[in-house]
């Protein structure tokens, strides 16, 4: 598949940063697997559909200042224990409350996620961006093989994506120019918002994001450098093997 | 070696968080090889020791208020330029003061660092707790073979070691009490800091820290949990191979 950016894109860009949760791993199908062996009688699909839609507004809540300083493992926890009563596991023990928030540390890779970093590791450096914590994200690399070579987050810059402190944040911890940083996710929003800060942009295609019963739209959209089904593709079109 | 403690340390910590300049990487040696290439009129070793010597009292201008929060890769780069004249380098340029600052970015493994970290990351979670900042100790982790699960640093806590919220930090980072979290350093004030947290410690001898000559008293001290002559003799003593 051509690309015709990819070479210019290489030569000037020497970091990758990662979206995380649907991009490198698949959060659905790993919350839908733990509840059908942890809680069989629930609906797994919309348990897990349940539990992200809490996400945005819950930092939405800590950038307005409603809410201060948050980390993500006690976003989840909140939205959990919001959510339990419509599931019928209200009667959930704290310790089984601490085990199932814990889910979000042992979310599984994509199929492609640990052999295509390995080969993007050979050239750029590669991190994580995401929202989620520190600890989340060094017990799922360790967990899913994902070998990265920094873990960044929105706890070092104390905002959450898409706030250009995220962005901008990446650059200047490793003393470059925005466009030497390039975000690679499969959200367009995320995207867009790292373009307006001067950064590359890769688009990864996700389709089963939220799971097989809804598709998710992966069409091109104008603006990425880059539009590819997979961090193998992604490789490829940087210039590895 | 005996190590009687070993056991219920293993048994209980989860996180090892490692000093760097010294305890992993050989700053001074490091140091004096480039000079030797780049300019080989000049002391390495009387070099090495300048330079260093100017870094507790930077960070102390930085905790003490008088400078604002300023990174090592800063720090190292206003102790370079302070120095410089008194080696008869006061010529250098821009392009090379800033190849220079970055030797540090640089710095060569003892021989059994990658050795032992990829032996401790078995069974521990291993992450930096140093006081250079992030890009740098990214940059010396993939130029060294450094394996880290995760890169801490001072930047992340905006504090300088012996500085409580560095220890502190790390337990808090991964959700552990501070018992959970074994500081490993070349360095008995970092360890004694560590320890007045509640953290374990183990003491690493590297008698050429500052070069064959001057070679540092690397006896026991009291109050540490472990007292080992490398990497490897930790991997041992933690009960890994």
């Amino acid at each position: 598949m051509p690309h015709p950016l990819s070479t210019s894109v290489s030569a000037s860009v020497s970091v990758l940063a990662f979206d995380i949760f649907g991009t490198v791993v698949d959060w659905h199908g790993s919350i839908v697997r733990e509840m059908a062996q942890l809680h069989p009688q629930v609906d797994g699909d919309a348990f897990a559909l349940a539990w992200r839609a809490g996400y945005r507004p819950a930092m939405a809540r800590v950038m307005s200042g409603e809410l201060g300083w948050t980390r993500i493992d006690e976003l989840h926890r909140m939205i959990l224990d919001g959510i339990l009563p419509q599931f019928g596991l209200q009667d959930l023990s704290e310790d089984q409350r601490r085990h199932l928030n814990r889910v979000w540390h042992r979310l599984a890779p994509w199929p492609d996620s640990a052999q295509g970093l390995t080969l993007l590791k050979r050239k750029f450096t590669i991190s994580t961006l995401s929202n989620g914590n520190i600890g989340l994200l060094t017990d799922m690399a360790k967990n899913a093989g994902l070998p990265w070579d920094c873990i960044l987050s929105a706890e070092v810059f104390r905002a959450y994506k898409p706030d250009p402190a995220t962005y901008l944040g990446v650059a200047r911890v490793f003393d470059l120019a925005p466009s030497q940083v390039m975000l690679v996710a499969a959200h367009h929003e995320d995207l867009s918002a790292a373009r307006a800060c001067g950064l590359r942009t890769a688009y990864i295609e996700r389709p089963l994001e939220f799971g097989a019963g809804h598709i998710k739209d992966v069409s091109p959209q104008a603006g990425n450098d880059l539009h590819c089904k997979s961090l193998l593709d992604l490789a490829h079109a940087l210039g590895i093997a």
